[in-house]
């Protein structure tokens, strides 16, 4: 039974959360599906300028109703909450809308399209005792989660350092660069992991397709710890890759999303002499063995909404919080501000804009 | 048959080049083994200052004697070329030494420990009129040469970026760090591929084990042409990698070294919008047939030596020329000055030292 | 537009052919789901013995009404098809019912549970003018006919064996053998390409975790053009295999169904040496470039039962037709006859029971 | 120290077996480099038809002499052992000779070209008080010794069945069968796994490129502890396979010979059902971890010699003993005689030839 917090939507009586579902377009379909099976979720309506996308959900889902407006959708108290998987350039307009309309939000990442707008949603969600949630959907994936437990439980022992590919041929959004439209998903994994912000970034793009777009790019982390993160980049590759190794001083990790084994922990890594012989040392490797570890098979977007009902039943932060969504815009704009000094090293305060080193 | 070039060697008689090998650590015996069955070569003598690893070679080669001082092979009017396989920080004493005496000289890569100790090598060799070389192995690499025919042919179209992975568990040399261990390699074929310097290079890394010492370094260059190459270099990886993907404006390649099939040709890419439309363009994305051909499985370091020996015979530049040993120097020295600055882009004029941006 | 063929379903009118599906375990619901989206077909009802299958499919998808019984949905003259995804056991009994009441039917492969109800069944079919298909997917699979093109054209020129393994962990349905469950898509699969039956079957099992169910097995087939066959067969393994190797005397073909490459074609081969000087002869072995061929990656069950619905309105076989599911049964016949006599080839004679050679 | 056992050779003062190594095809000159190498061993002669190929040796290794004759080698006392590693069809006289002069014998696998010679040649060394030994390489390579442990240890609990792939492109020798070449590794194996003869053998198998030798087989075998087999034996192949699904009741190994993972541990199975609910079953599968465990890396060939050395000195069997090269021949007769009879399955009983069961 979900508490009031002031709710007016069908879901008082049902006890379910009522969604809009706004955009349709690649993932909007994704959101509808997950909502309309998921216990404590219903879709009461959707919405998009492109008609035929909304009468193909309608058609698929008859108990959904195509909304003519957005404006309408958020006059109907029926309606609890409003997931937006628009393009970035409109997230700031159309959660804050929502927000200042008393309904709970959902927004594909990244969360908006600056910093500035992410502080603005984060204070109106604040005023309107309203939940504010980006969807950074792999803090819900099994493998993200186990790799985490791993981390935070000293198994690898102190990480040196993180190596990503994310690459594949094909754009997913047309308003945005590569960095905004591929790298969110690592930094809110590096951020969710590590636990810490880095403070300083740096980056190396092309465009190769359009000139003024990045289509490509290498970013460098730093981080307060000492761990260090490299992110490639890319809408262009012969094949898809999602690998990640996590390299610690005890053991090592490769976490890749396209394998049947998606985490593989490796007891390897060098033996450090010991100090006093430093002069004289030699390092000696070792190679252990291997252990792909069965890893369950939820799929995260449904744990995710799941999250989202909970944090609005609850009144408690999701663990995909906007604050962690803001903290990734950040990073984003640093890569944005390296890249803009053509890979010059940008150093990140925590309330302040990246600066040049 | 050799032509005179001065010489004096017992290969004045038989047209065989009489080789001394120096260092015989890693790869020392490797030198021997091939210059061994190298029809054109001889190994006449080895020396190294742990004489175990004498007596190891001169065990297995019976033909082959164990000199008791550098000085005395370089005495020795019946050896025509040496092959150093020492530490680094040695090459550029024991190689102009030799080319003192009158020696060609093989050396392993890097060609020298700085711009300015090869620059003194090239200088010594013009000089004494004699044969110097780095061993910049992969120029000799079948896999390589495809690549480079498919680059050089046009076949992959405009090189948008190429980004390679080099990584493993294990540490090679020990008196420098994975940039000077590793680097060359990878420097040197792109230098190979692309055929130009490149003007611009970043790098980020972290010594992990020994603070002082990089052993996971992220390199980027920039190129005159447009291309930009990312380079990744590991001693503390969870597996080994070799991955090279070329990403061109009409095909892929990826180049993989560990892989019974070494290199696969993507007939993919994204078909550029007309100008015109711009506005309004949507990218297509065109994923095709993939071929693996035929690559010849010669081992490289034959081919290396036998280059060596043709450009002693016809006083000819081999391949891998001591110019372009030099050039992988500058760009392993624009790296470090790059790192020596927190990872500030830095700019290789072709005649000064590199200058941070 | 659909000719009439007596029909008087309520695609009659719309000229869509109105489905009643039956049995909603694993496979049934991906009938009403490609169905309910499939142009020119529509699902008007279903049912199941269990209740909360229907439940759940009538929840998903509104429009489709649950039957209280298969004789209600018999008598319903808007009903124009039935398709049939039940335990094997009883596909008989269920399809011979439909034909009599003027359906037309789609069965799950087998068709029947023995060579004696096939015939009885396509019997039932031509006496009532209706279309009778099996539901042998893989013939509607783009790799797979990919292959059967590269057969049919020569390509790989004499055929001289194919060998597969299908294998996974894990039990589809509890009522037959590991050869009745999996071997069916292999033997139509090899029925499809090799265009005639084999003429002689032998097979090797264990009932692993129940004496009298094999759950593995390996299976010998003898096509009268020599192409010989072998098929391994498992619910016990400790990963998924799908590959099939077809050797050619000109090329050869791997066709894995787990891979993103699903079809690789190797130029290689053994050159046959002259007959002449036999007595001397020493093979050469040729391995050449391989291709992984674009595949089209359009689900094959939708194009099946648009097949089906093609099959219906022009009165055509379909290309998974009745006959070619009573040579699949013939088979399985033909390896329970073989593992009866533990493991003795068995000679297959196109109109008779299969006999111990 | 080695025991006298009546030496008269050059080991006899040294300690070292001297060795003669008779055969510098493809596999001998292997014999030699280990012999060369082998610590307790040394290579005194070589002999082949082919003089060229013992220059090419006596060029390498100069302390080699190239005897003009075998029967010069047999009258030679500092010889103290023959490695024999010839066309099989040769095998049984010049083994038969060695021993009769007095040499401890090693014979290239397999041991003889029948189980009369095999028998006769046991016969003989008992006679003589004279080692003799087949080699079967597999028996000492790491990862096989690894998967003999868990099966004899009942890590695996039951062995349910072994599936095992060994193709690839090429004959290696040209007297016999694929049968006869690759199934003895898969044979000796096998029989080193479990510890027990097979009691049933059927194959089936063509001859692709020469009708009368068979380049395909699939043999299935049958032991008495209920475990049963299938190898797949294939010189025309798409790419090579070395690979060996064990599946036992607790667990699943996969052994690749071709992997840097050469053994997999799989902690997967199926759940037996209660005997009492048996009617009602439904079994349930469970996947879990997979290890990867590391395996040493020596050469199998150098601890093959090794043994051999030890089995000379101290008068006792070695792990691949002449019993064992006897069984792997029984098992590869009772395919030949199946496969004369059209693949029909064939008896194997202790002690007299095979018989169609």
């Amino acid at each position: 039974m979900i508490p009031a917090r002031g709710r007016s939507g069908a879901a008082a009586e049902t006890g379910d959360v009522s969604f809009a579902v706004i955009g349709l377009g690649y993932w909007g379909p994704n959101l509808v599906r997950v909502l309309h099976e998921l216990a404590g979720a219903e879709v009461t309506a959707v919405f998009d300028v492109r008609q035929d996308s909304c009468s193909d959900i309608v058609n698929r889902y008859p108990s959904v109703r195509a909304a003519r407006s957005y404006a309408e959708l958020l006059e109907d108290d029926a309606i609890d909450a409003v997931a937006i998987a628009t393009p970035v350039s409109t997230h700031y307009k159309l959660a804050a809308a929502a927000l200042r309309a008393g309904k709970h939000v959902f927004v594909e990442k990244p969360l908006a399209g600056s910093t500035e707008q992410a502080v603005g949603l984060i204070e109106l969600a604040r005023t309107a005792d309203r939940t504010l949630m980006p969807g950074h959907t792999f803090l819900y994936s099994p493998p993200v989660n186990l790799s985490r437990d791993l981390i935070r439980d000293g198994e690898l022992g102190e990480i040196f350092f993180i190596s990503t590919s994310r690459v594949n041929l094909g754009l997913h959004q047309s308003d945005v660069s590569v960095v905004w439209d591929l790298g969110p998903h690592d930094f809110s994994i590096l951020r969710y992991w590590l636990g810490e912000m880095p403070t300083r970034v740096s980056a190396w793009s092309r465009g190769c397709i359009v000139d003024s777009v990045p289509d490509v790019a290498f970013v460098n982390l730093e981080f307060p710890s000492g761990t260090i993160a490299h992110v490639e980049l890319s809408w262009l590759a012969p094949s898809k890759l999602r690998r990640t190794a996590i390299v610690g001083s005890r053991k090592m990790v490769v976490y890749d999303d396209t394998s049947v084994e998606p985490i593989r922990i490796f007891d390897s890594g060098a033996d450090v002499p010991d100090p006093e012989t430093f002069g004289e040392f030699r390092m000696t490797y070792r190679a252990g063995d291997i252990i792909s570890p069965r890893v369950d098979v939820t799929e995260p977007l449904q744990l995710e909404l799941a999250d989202f009902c909970r944090a609005i039943a609850h009144d408690v932060q999701p663990k995909s919080s906007a604050e962690l969504g803001l903290d990734v815009i950040r990073i984003a704009e640093g890569v944005d501000a390296s890249l803009a000094c053509g890979g010059a090293p940008v150093v990140l305060t925590p309330d302040s804009s990246p600066a040049v080193a």
